[in-house]
């Protein structure tokens, strides 16, 4: 029987959950493959470091050029993060003509297509199912099972951080700092948890399915962020009100001018099969003009669903290994990058305005709406004391632009006091 | 540029809905390949049937020879339906080694490994994602994307009609007569429900799904089935109360004693996420021991969606024509077949229970169920009139079988009027 070799760079929770899940289902894994698969060498700088004791034929090493120059070795798969040590190792075992596995999504990000191109020219492949979102089968979902799709929206909850905080608030009705706070001492929230909050994870990983989905080099950058720190419950009940639950999206939509990259807190129905989507779990529910929609669910981190990416990948790989048919595909492409800013994308808003409580407030709002060509769909008006009430308001779809106008004529109408918060909403 | 042929065999809703994808979106497929995809032949019995007018380049042919002996045409894809006529087709494009996609469930539950098998012996593939749920990548996501999981349990719903029934009594209130009419207007039902609400429709889908899941060969047959014809407004109302919601779910669930399948109606908590899936939408609810769980959601039927799954399998088999790397991977392969009786598998029950409108009648059937050594969880009692009360009762987890001898024992109880209804709880 068959043998193929596979060599780990890293042994942290990712790479772990990789060895770990082919350990356990070694026997199923051989017997579906129909050879076999091992793990034999794993590079790490201080093996001391782990308490395991590796099965008969697995060892740790701590010398890159024992797994590139192994020539029993197929498959590399970098599962230890960071970019320049990363990208040199990625690097070297293409050159080397070891196909590679990485679930690096800021190596991806920034060295992806060359990455690609590399491992293309030394006839092996380059697959990176677990750069993002986790344990959801999604990369080679959209390159594979959805590729005659023409997509023409990407809506994901793809930041489990986030979602947990919001579900609390939304659920249990606390705060943000405490929610923040449950997140941090369940591990899910690291000690600084800027990257999560303020949408700057969601905004990478909706580069790298956007690359995927449009065909274009998609960048960081090019992703218009807001995170969600200035969430409240106020909003939060408002919107229950309304029928909406706010969840953390990223959102590419294909529109006639272009294609708009956003993550934003945003209000989406409750009847919508992303409102459903709780706690630390991730999703992305997907648009395209042959399956109509479809939604991916399931864990968005993790030791063992993560690896189960990554060994997605790897079965991948070593069956074309088996086969000679290593090198043959492609999954970045690129036509030309055509962004839209995202300012330009209509959509319905909720605004909640701290006025004046007297007669006449409503039709002075309502009338500056109508300036602004703003439609309203709902009010609720709130008295919270005798000098002051709550306003919010649903509008009709409208560009963002109508909707920083008001806000500013608002600034200068007297009766209302402060605009509380501008939250979009997801069309249904 | 490089053409890699196609024959569609059929042309009823998948078959135009698969033709239209490709003509719709042919420029985007060609440049994700690399090569040119064309459909040149469409085989039909009676092409003056059809009132298109097909682009130049594809031809109706009545007779399948010239499909057969075209060597230009590498892929044929069946979408007749049926079973006897289209196996001979299959049959014999294999022998022709041709690769082959059907979107058949029939022809597949009954000679899927036969075929694989003729396929293999030809050097050439054979591919099915369009045989279930329709429009939701989920066969290739099991054998490929998730084939390094020892998968434990399926949970889907399968089958459009009677999700779309049981969404409306549950939304609006309607009965389960005015729902299954309003399903027939919509043509989400046929004139004859039976195959949808008996759950036989949804039973065929489990098979296949179970079958490339857990590796065995399971039949329609080996399903245990219920239909929702007697699921009533009073049990909706009560599992509401309960916080459940109820779904016609298909279960394959792998347990120390061997594979349980059933399709049965069920309550599910208004939190799972497959509470979420309405309509005639369907979902798949896939644990394993690497993700953990994740769900697949979309589409379960419709002329594209439909068409998305064909093509889907036409482009992967079109990269391994252009490969040469055709043939050299199997879908099903079985080991022992091991089934388990569904009585066995534990579970929470709702039972509803007419009763006398009497003191002590509560105490009576709760020392009936410590009897069989059944724990209550709740218990919801309503008096209908002067005489009659209803009890709602959720159990703990037990074997069916003492939920049956319960019943048995409740019908030697005079205070127990009627055994109303006992519907199954899923776990959390």
């Amino acid at each position: 029987m068959k043998t193929v070799n596979v060599a780990l760079l890293g042994f942290g929770t990712v790479g772990q959950g990789t060895f770990n899940l082919l350990q356990m289902n070694q026997d199923l894994i051989d017997h579906r493959l129909g050879f076999r698969l091992r793990v034999i060498k794993i590079y790490v700088r201080t093996p001391e470091k782990y308490k395991v004791t590796l099965p008969k034929g697995v060892s740790f090493v701590t010398d890159m050029d024992s797994i590139l120059n192994d020539d029993s070795i197929s498959i590399v798969v970098e599962v230890m993060g960071g970019v320049t040590f990363a990208r040199e190792c990625v690097e070297a075992a293409l050159q080397a003509k070891k196909n590679v596995v990485t679930a690096n999504k800021d190596l991806l990000a920034k060295e992806g297509p060359y990455l690609q191109d590399l491992a293309t020219e030394r006839g092996v492949d380059l697959r990176f199912e677990a750069s993002v979102l986790g344990g959801i089968p999604i990369i080679r979902t959209l390159y594979d099972s959805l590729y005659g799709n023409r997509i023409t929206e990407l809506i994901g909850i793809m930041n489990g951080t986030t979602n947990f905080i919001l579900t609390k608030m939304s659920e249990e009705g606390l705060s943000y700092s405490e929610s923040l706070k449950q997140a941090q001492e369940l591990g899910y929230a690291e000690a600084d948890p800027t990257a999560d909050v303020e949408g700057l994870d969601a905004a990478r990983k909706l580069a790298i399915l956007a690359s995927i989905s449009f065909n274009r080099r998609i960048f960081f950058d090019d992703v218009y962020v807001e995170g969600i720190t200035t969430i409240d419950q106020t909003d939060i009940r408002y919107g229950q009100e309304f029928g909406y639950t706010i969840k953390l999206l990223g959102i590419a939509k294909e529109t006639k001018k272009g294609l708009s990259l956003n993550v934003l807190p945003a209000f989406i129905s409750t009847k919508h099969p992303l409102a459903s989507v709780r706690g630390a779990y991730n999703a992305l529910y997907v648009k395209g003009n042959g399956i109509d929609d479809a939604m991916f669910y399931g864990q968005g981190a993790g030791s063992l669903p993560t690896g189960s990416s990554v060994v997605s990948d790897i079965m991948e790989i070593a069956r074309n290994v088996a086969h000679e048919s290593t090198g043959m595909f492609k999954p970045f492409f690129y036509s030309e990058k055509n962004l839209y800013a995202p300012g330009k994308i209509e959509s319905s808003y909720y605004m909640r305005l701290i006025v004046e409580n007297s007669t006449g407030v409503l039709a002075k709002v309502a009338s500056k709406l109508a300036e602004q060509r703003i439609s309203v769909q709902s009010v609720l008006q709130r008295n919270e004391d005798e000098n002051t009430a709550t306003l919010a308001i649903v509008t009709a779809p409208c560009p963002r632009s109508y909707i920083l106008n008001v806000i500013d004529s608002f600034n200068h109408l007297r009766s209302v006091r402060a605009v509380g918060s501008v939250i979009r909403i997801m069309p249904e």
